[in-house]
C-alpha cells in the first residue's frame, strides 16, 4: 500500500498525505495529524532478521529471507584442487545515496476525462505508465508521463515508489495539479539507497598465473520492501562468473528483509561492490604468486569474440588494451615523500559492465523517428530518456553525422510518452547504444528518402550519393543542398516529407531464471583504473594523488562527454571508497544532509588521466558502447589495493575512512609485534 | 520595418518597444518616450487615395493603387444581348473584427545557442517559422514555434505581423523570455480586420430562368500595409464566376492603399461579401422574372461532377439538395403579426466555399504519424493546428474509427513545429479534409502493421481481418485484443512498434497568376440559409426569427461539432448582417471594445435549424468536406433578401442597422409618394 494502513515497517513509511496551496500550510496541517504508534519488535541487521523467531517484516511470508540467487559453472572442488594458491577475504560495503542535484519531484494532474498526466523525474516513463496503472487500478493507456529536464537520477528513479500513486491519488482528491517534491532529508530517508552487502570471496590460481576458481557468498539487506535492490546480485554474479577467465565458479547471494531503508538501483548496479571484492582477491592472488598485479590480470584477461561460461557473448573487448595502457603508465614509479609518516602506494581495479543495455524486460528496445523540415532542420523523436548524461548531444551527433548536417541542426525530442515511441528506460549504460542504433536506423531511412529525390535532381543512383556539410554530393562533385532536396520532395504534385522511423531491439536474451545463463547485453564494456594514493599513517587520512582511467568504450562519439562520464563516475567512486556512507542506526538515517554525508567535491578531486580505448564494437552505433556506469565501479577497488601497496594493510570495509585505516594500521602493528 | 523609423502610416503603427518585468512598469516607461510627430497629409478613403496628386502612402510606389485582379470567361456582350432581364446593385460592406475570445499573444525566448522559440497563437506555424526567419535575418531552421491552446483566431493569425519580430527582438535584447499580449483595444486598432469593399454587380437572365452574365467591379481599402486583405478578391471572384451556372462573367477588383487599418484574412475570406452582392442580384433577377427565388436558384444550381468555366472541379455537390430542403421548409408560410408596424419576410442566401483547403502555397499538404502503445493507447501527431474549431476531436474520431478503438483512446499532438510534420496552416476549411486524409493514411499504415501481426496470431490473411471495439476479428469470429497484438509485435525477437506515417497533399493546382483559372481545392462545399425576419417599421429594428441552415458538408464526422460550426458561423454572420462594424474616422477606430462594437450574444440569437446534406465527397476522408467557414458566409445575404421580402426595401449596406433600415424606408416612402 502506498499509504500504510495498519503497520509501518520502516522509518520512511508513508502513512498520510496532506495537500495544501503552499508548503507552510501543508506543514501545519501535518502537525494536526495525531498518530498513536504501538511499538513492535523490529530487526535492523541481517543476522537478527534471520534469527530463529525473528519478528516477520511481512507476516504473510514464512521468514524474512526474500530470495537466494545461486549460480555456478565448472566444478568448484576441481578448481580448488588445481589451485597452487588460494586467498579468502570478507568485505563489508555500505549504504550510499545517489545524491542527485535534483531530488525526486512529481506533479500529477487529472483532466476532465479522468486521464492522468504525470510530470516526473522518472527514468522509466513507459514502465512507470504500466506500473502506475496497476497501482491505481486504471488502464495505463489513460496515463501520460512527461519528463521535464531532469537534474540527475543515477538509478534512483528506476522503479515506481509510493510517492507516485500518492501524488496521483492526492491530485484526484484535490481535483487539481499536485506537486510532491522530496527535501534533501527525505531523499536520504525515504528514497532508495544502494544496498549494503556483506560478502566473502575465496579464489585460487595456479603458479603459472591461471585463475582456477571463485567462490562467493553474500547477504544483502534489502530493507522493508523489495525494489531493484534485491536484483543487484545478478550483476555481482556476472562479475564473479565472467570478469577475467575463471573455469570454476560458485556464487550465492541471500537477500533479506529488515526494518531498514529501502534499497534500489544505483549507477553500476552491483559493480562497485563486485569490483571491490573480486579485485581485492585478484591483488591478493598476484601477491601470493609473486606476479605483477597488472601482468597477472593481462594473463587472465577476457578476449574479443569469446563466450563466457555464463553465456555472455563478448564481441569487442579492450580489456587487455586497458591493462597494457596502465602497465605503460606504471613504468614511471611512484616517488615516496620525504615525510616518513606519508606512504604512497599504487593499485588497480577493473570492471566488466554491460555496454549496450541489459535485457531485464521483455523488450530492451527503443523507437525513433527522424523528420527533416524544409530548411534542413532535423527533429529526432527518441524513446530514450535524458537525465543529464548527455544522450541528447550524442544522439544528435549520430543523426547529424548520417544526414551530413551540423549537430546544432538536430533537435532531440524525448520527454513525453504520448509523443515518443517506447523505450525501457535509462539504465545499464544503454542509451548511446540502443537509442543510438534506433536513431541511426531512422536517420538512414530519412537519408534514403533524401537520396531518392536527390538522385532525380543530380542524376546518379542513390547509392552513389553522399551527404556532407548540408549538401548531397554526386560522384562527379555536383551537389545540391539538403534543404533544397527536401523542398523539392515536398513542393511537387503528390509531395512527401522526409520522415524516417525505426525501432531497435538488440539481439540479446532474457537470462534463464534458474541457471542465470544468457547473453543479457549486445556488448560489454571494460574499464581499469589505477589509483596512486598517499596514506597519512598518523591520521589515517587517504589522499588520492592521481587516477588513471583506461576505458574500452567502443568508440567515443563525443570524447568530452565520455571523459565527463568517467570523471563524474570517479567522483562517485572516490566517495564510495573514502567518504560516503549513509549511517543507519536502528533503521534511522543519522546523516541525511550534505554536511554529514560527505561527497567528494571538486576541491577534493585528484588529477585524472583518461585513456579511451576504442575497440570498435560490431553492433554499436559507429562502434560505440555505453560508458555511463563504468567510471564509478572500480575506483574503490583500485584505492583499497593502493592502500595495501602503500602501508600493507588490506581495508575490507568501505568507505575507508581515517578511523578504519588507523584501526587497520593498529591491528597490523599489533599482529607484527 | 516592424518598428517604423521615419514615417508612420496609420494610427496602429509600432514605433518603439518597452520590456519590463510587469505591465505597470512598462506603461510608465512608455510614458517617458517623447515623440515629436510632423503631421503629413493622409488619405482615408479609396477615392482620396486614388485622386490625382494624392499623397503616396509608400513613396517608392507610383500610386496608392496596389493591384487590380481581373477575371473573365465567356463574352459579356453576348451575355447582355441574350438577357431578358438585367439587374444592377451597388453594395457597401464594412470593416469587421474577428473578435476572438483570446487576443493575440506571443512569448519569445532565445536559448544559449541563439535558437528562438516562439509560443504563439498563430494559425500558420510553419509559414511563420519561414517568414519570421526572413524578418529576423536568421535561418528558419533555428526557429521553433509552439502553439498552446488557442482561444479562437478566425483568420486573424494567418500572416506574420510586426509584433512577431518585435517580440523576438525584445527577447534577444532583454536576454529573457518576452511576452507580448494585445489588449482588446489593440486587437481592434492594431490587428488585421476584414477589409471594407464597395462593389457593383450587373447580372442578367433569360425568361426561362437561365443566368446569362455577371459583371462585377469593386474597390477594396487594404489599409497602409499589405497582408491577406489584398487577396480576398480571389474568393469573391470565385463566387462571381462559379456559384450557380453563369456562361459570361467579368470581374475586376482594385485594391488600394490608404492610411486606414490593416486588413487580413477572416473566416469566409471574401465569401460573406460576395454572397451578399451575388445573392442580392439573384433575388432581384428572380423578382424581375416572376420566379420563386428558391426555384430560380435550383434552376441554375451547380451540379456534381462538373467543371466550372474557371476550372473548379466540382465533384460532390449538394447545392440542389440544400435548396430543395429550404423549399420544403418554405412551404410553411410566414404568419404576419397582428401589430401592423411589424412586418415579416423570408429570404435565402447561399455560398460556394472551398471544402478541402485552397492551394495558396506550393504545398497544401499535411503530415501525420500514428503510434499505438502496448496498452492500445493511440497518439496522432498531426501537422494541423487547433484554434478551437474542434479538429482534435474529429481527427481522433477518424483514427479511432480506422483502428477500431474508442475516441478517448486517441491523443492528438499538434502544437510544436519540432514535433509535428509540415502543414500549411488552419484556413480554408481544410483541417478535417486535409489533416483528416493524412491521419487516415497514417492510421491505415498502422492498421496494416497490426493486421500483419494479428494474421500470425489468428490465422486468416490480413485483408480478411477487421478492427472493432479494441479487437482484431477474424471472419470465423475469433479475435484478439488490439493491445495484445501490439505487445505480441513488440515483445519478440527483433520486435517492432506499431507506427504509421503519411503525408497527404491534395490533387489540386495553384491557380494561374494571370487568368485565375485552376482547381484550387479538392472539394467544394455548398450552403444555403433561409432567414425569417421581422422588421419594426417604426424603429428600423430587424429581428431574425429563425435561420434554417442547409449545408452540404460531405459527411458529418461529428454532427454536433458540425452544427457548432454552423451556429457559430451564424452568430458571426448575423453580426455582419445587423450589428458589427468597426467604425473608422480618419484612420482611427471609434469603437475598439465590446460595448460599442456589437457582437450577437446568445440572448440575441434566433432559433436555428440545421439541415446536414451528406453528398459523400469521393476524395474526402469518410466522404467529409470542410464546414468551418460556410456558416458565416450567407447570413447577411439571406437577411437582406428577407428584409426586402418584409418591407420592400433593398438594403445594400451592412450592417443593416435600425438607422439604415429607417433611412431606406423613408427613401421608399418618398419615392412612392
Amino acid at each position: 500500500m502506498p499509504l500504510k494502513k495498519d503497520v509501518v515497517r520502516s522509518h520512511r513509511d508513508e502513512i498520510a498525505g496532506v495537500v495544501a496551496s503552499n508548503e507552510m500550510i501543508a506543514r501545519q496541517a501535518v502537525k494536526l495529524i495525531e498518530i498513536v504508534y504501538e511499538i513492535m519488535p523490529a530487526v535492523f541487521t541481517v543476522a537478527d532478521a534471520m534469527a530463529e523467531n525473528a519478528p516477520l517484516i511481512h507476516p504473510k511470508n514464512e521468514s524474512n529471507h526474500l530470495i537466494t540467487n545461486t549460480y555456478s559453472h565448472g566444478d568448484l572442488e576441481q578448481g580448488e584442487a588445481e589451485s597452487d594458491v588460494v586467498v579468502e577475504v570478507s568485505c563489508k560495503l555500505p549504504y550510499v545515496n545517489h545524491a542527485s542535484m535534483e531530488t525526486c519531484v512529481i506533479v500529477a494532474q487529472f483532466d476532465h476525462h479522468e486521464n492522468l498526466t504525470l510530470w516526473s523525474t522518472t527514468q522509466i516513463p513507459f514502465l512507470l505508465q504500466k506500473d502506475l496503472g496497476q497501482a491505481l487500478g486504471m488502464s495505463p493507456k489513460d496515463i501520460r508521463i512527461i519528463q521535464p529536464t531532469i537534474g540527475g537520477a543515477f538509478g534512483r528513479e528506476l522503479d515506481i515508489y509510493p510517492y507516485h500513486p500518492i501524488a496521483a491519488v492526492m491530485a484526484k482528491k484535490a481535483q487539481t495539479a499536485v506537486r510532491l517534491c522530496f527535501s534533501r532529508e527525505e531523499e536520504f530517508r525515504a528514497g532508495p539507497q544502494r544496498q549494503p552487502v556483506e560478502v566473502s570471496i575465496r579464489a585460487g590460481a595456479k603458479n603459472n598465473g591461471d585463475l582456477t576458481f571463485r567462490d562467493v557468498s553474500m547477504t544483502l539487506d534489502v530493507g522493508a520492501y523489495v525494489s531493484w535492490g534485491s536484483t543487484t546480485p545478478m550483476v555481482m554474479m556476472e562479475t564473479t562468473a565472467s570478469f577475467y577467465r575463471v573455469p570454476h565458479v560458485r556464487f550465492k547471494a541471500d537477500c533479506v528483509y529488515t526494518n531498514n531503508l529501502i534499497t534500489g538501483a544505483m549507477r553500476g548496479y552491483g559493480n562497485p561492490q563486485s569490483s571491490f571484492f573480486v579485485e581485492s582477491a585478484m591483488d591478493m592472488l598476484a601477491e601470493k604468486l609473486g606476479m605483477d598485479p597488472i601482468q597477472f590480470r593481462i594473463h587472465n584477461s577476457n578476449q574479443p569474440n569469446t563466450t563466457t561460461e555464463q553465456g555472455l557473448k563478448i564481441t569487442s573487448c579492450g580489456l587487455e588494451d586497458c591493462l597494457k595502457a596502465l602497465a605503460q603508465r606504471a613504468e614511471k614509479k611512484l616517488e615516496q615523500p620525504e615525510k616518513t609518516h606519508l606512504k604512497r602506494g599504487r593499485g588497480v581495479g577493473g570492471t566488466l559492465n554491460v555496454g549496450g543495455g541489459a535485457r531485464i524486460y521483455r523488450s530492451d528496445g527503443c523507437g525513433a523517428t527522424v523528420k527533416v523540415d524544409d530548411f534542413g532542420h532535423v527533429s529526432l523523436i527518441t524513446g530514450s530518456t535524458e537525465i543529464g548524461q548527455g544522450s541528447e548531444t550524442v544522439l544528435a551527433q549520430m543523426v547529424a553525422e548520417i544526414l551530413g548536417v551540423e549537430v546544432g541542426d538536430v533537435r532531440v525530442i524525448n520527454s513525453d510518452t504520448d509523443v515518443k515511441m517506447w523505450d525501457v528506460g535509462v539504465h545499464a549504460s544503454r542509451t548511446t547504444f540502443i537509442a543510438g542504433n534506433a536513431a541511426c536506423l531512422a536517420a538512414k531511412e530519412a537519408l534514403s528518402q533524401i537520396f531518392e529525390t536527390a538522385s532525380e535532381m543530380l542524376g546518379p543512383p542513390p547509392d552513389l550519393l553522399k551527404a556532407e556539410n548540408g549538401q548531397i554530393i554526386a560522384p562527379d562533385g555536383n551537389s545540391v543542398s539538403l534543404s533544397k532536396v527536401v523542398r523539392s520532395r515536398h513542393f511537387r504534385s503528390d509531395g512527401k516529407m522526409v520522415h524516417g522511423q525505426a525501432f531497435y531491439d538488440p539481439p540479446t536474451e532474457l537470462v534463464d531464471k534458474e541457471s542465470y545463463h544468457g547473453n543479457i547485453s549486445p556488448a560489454y564494456g571494460f574499464g581499469m583504473q589505477m589509483a596512486d594514493v598517499e596514506v597519512d599513517t598518523e591520521t589515517g587520512q587517504v589522499k588520492v594523488l592521481k587516477l588513471v582511467c583506461a576505458k574500452d568504450i567502443g568508440l567515443a562519439i563525443n570524447p568530452m562527454a565520455v571523459e565527463g562520464q568517467i570523471e563524474g563516475g570517479a567522483q562517485m567512486g572516490l566517495g564510495y571508497a573514502l567518504s560516503e556512507e549513509v549511517v543507519v542506526k536502528e533503521g534511522k538515517v543519522m546523516n541525511p544532509n550534505f554536511v554529514d554525508y560527505r561527497l567528494f567535491t571538486s576541491a577534493d578531486m585528484p588529477e585524472i588521466e583518461n585513456i579511451l580505448i576504442e575497440s570498435n564494437d560490431p553492433e554499436g552505433p559507429f562502434g560505440a558502447k555505453g560508458v555511463g556506469e563504468m567510471g564509478s565501479s572500480c575506483v574503490a577497488a583500485a584505492v583499497t589495493n593502493a592502500i595495501y601497496d602503500a602501508v600493507g594493510v588490506r581495508l575490507t570495509q568501505a568507505p575507508m575512512t581515517p578511523e578504519r585505516v588507523l584501526a587497520a594500521l593498529d591491528a597490523l602493528e599489533k599482529a607484527t609485534d
